[in-house]
């Protein structure tokens, strides 16, 4: 399913292309986040047409509402949201550990009261999180990790990472039962490495997740408030123990730089909510060069009567006066202007790795 | 600036064309609201692409924020949302007598505490009106006028009249004597009949108004309150008394058969909020063939299963169970597929009735 395509001379950067049931994906990508089954104020046409390759979407929302059932009933995700585009989604079990008021986990099951529907209990389990997926209809599922907050105690640390690779296998066991059913079996399970910035951990993790032989493997439990030159330090000893044929992940990264370094230490695959989130907030990444931005906060006085474009492609029709007034009147039309600057910026600036890479620049 | 290019057989309905600054718009039409400079949640270019011929925008909101100035320096309202659409902009009194906390009539100024920028005051002249519509740069220009609601006393409803007149003079001297600029002279001016309810105080206003000879002439202080069969009273006695060869703009109307029933008493421009601002509340037009339409309320727990497409063109690749997942989710996606709906909806209609006066089936 993953195509090592080139390996740069100047780095651990690579090119790929990862093959999915809605298509070939070239790597390294970035994946805009719909949480709730659209990236906010952005209709899937409108991403695609921005050069996203793929989408990621959040299990734990969409199971929550509008529920499998309807999505299930609806034809998927993909007709859903009306996408052609890849889509790979989470597990669920970040959001589960992050934002639900209870979670207690027992045996092989997590409960948890969800922050909707008044507050019901749910139960998750890493088959139900299988089936969930499977009814979505994701190209790329995510097995259900467990993903703790750093600076934790080497015990707790541990601890999640058991878990973890049990979680792993019974997801892994589960999923290969099921891929009886050929459309099941060409959606994708990626493993999840866990083990926080604790080498022994982090490589016991890369051996036990690596062991169970998933489509693709995803580094996780990083950018959790750990200083970002732990995250690279465990990105330099974790990556060169995942196979250099299957794609690498890592969850919930970053700022441009960020997604730079990780490239030139082998990652494929990218998602953060940086770009959509921060554009809602009126915060813009300005492409200053190969590599070089600014960004600017438009909301501040200064741009008021500023005439000039908010970019030079998408939006080269509007004036950052204009998308200063825009969020000063509260206007809808403010955060879709805004995201569509910031994805426009990460996905070129994706691209801009990808040529830099077949160039062995980086 | 207007050529009467067709009259009904059927009714007192007639086609037409307005020649602005900003090319011809085929009469009768009907103007989505841009408020705040947006028609919210959409970009100017989506607006044209529904079939939108003109837009409509407020003076009192542009004067407010961003400022006369700051439009001024950025180009002119055109320029500042980007588009070439002819722009018609009211007069600001309507906003100034509803919406600030504070109003009082001194002579011809009217002084107003604004419900913005911590409650200053502002004064509006009929001669600033102009002026500010002026650097709006705007196609078609509302006088100041007093707009009241029904029901009224007939004192009342007279002494809005009077001044009416008195400002729609001072209004029409002050543009001629601004007609010295060419471009200026392009902008066409508007006067706006009052009299509420009362027959004879309508009429005594239309004189008045027709006599200072405008571009055009708005029927004003309807849809405020009275019954529907009252307004279409007042403009079976209006209508007769206004000229032919200038176009008849009835102001915040309204449904589609109201909009249906003016027509055929002979006006030829509309501005309302209903398929904006309803939408905006997730209540949806649903065409049912000609001048047929159905209302749904997309929130309500009915839709959440319902896999049909929200309507057959602009949005046949969403269905109302995605819409009804937005709105719950509070996606600002939502606020703009609902309200490309409603306003294709109305300018469908618009276009349907232009159809059907040609073949004098209206």
């Amino acid at each position: 399913m993953f195509k090592l395509v080139k390996q740069s001379k100047q780095s651990k950067a690579r090119l790929g292309a990862l093959k999915t049931a809605h298509g070939s994906i070239n790597t390294p990508f970035f994946m805009p986040i719909a949480t709730k089954a659209a990236v906010k104020s952005l209709t899937a046409e409108e991403v695609t047409d921005l050069g996203a390759q793929i989408i990621l979407s959040n299990t734990y929302h969409n199971y929550l509402r509008p529920g499998v059932e309807s999505i299930k009933k609806l034809g998927g995700l993909h007709k859903f949201m009306n996408t052609d585009l890849p889509i790979l989604t989470d597990s669920g079990g970040y959001q589960v550990f992050s934002l639900s008021d209870l979670n207690k986990i027992k045996g092989d099951s997590v409960t948890f009261r969800s922050h909707l529907d008044g507050g019901a209990n749910h139960i998750l389990t890493p088959q139900k999180v299988i089936d969930i997926q499977v009814a979505l209809g994701t190209d790329i599922m995510m097995v259900l990790d467990e993903c703790i907050a750093l600076p934790s105690s080497k015990k707790k640390v541990e601890q999640a990472l058991i878990r973890t690779t049990r979680w792993a296998k019974l997801a892994k066991d589960y999923k290969t039962k099921l891929n009886k059913n050929s459309k099941i079996k060409k959606q994708l399970l990626f493993g999840i490495v866990q083990g926080g910035d604790n080498k022994a951990l982090r490589l016991r993790s890369t051996k036990e997740i690596t062991d169970l032989k998933f489509d693709g493997y995803a580094i996780g439990g990083l950018a959790v408030g750990e200083p970002v030159k732990t995250m690279y330090k465990v990105l330099d000893y974790t990556i060169p123990e995942l196979p250099d044929n299957k794609p690498r992940y890592l969850m919930g990264v970053g700022y441009p730089e960020n997604i730079i370094e990780a490239v030139k230490r082998g990652i494929d695959m990218f998602d953060c909510v940086i770009p959509t989130r921060e554009a809602r907030h009126g915060k813009l990444y300005i492409s200053k060069g190969k590599f070089k931005y600014d960004t600017i906060q438009i909301t501040r006085g200064k741009f008021k009567n500023d005439k000039s474009p908010i970019n030079k492609t998408s939006l080269k029709n509007y004036s950052k006066a204009y998308l200063h007034h825009l969020f000063k009147s509260e206007d809808p039309l403010a955060l879709r202007l805004a995201t569509i600057n910031n994805l426009e910026f990460y996905l070129k600036l994706m691209k801009s790795i990808r040529e830099e890479i077949k160039k062995d620049k980086l």
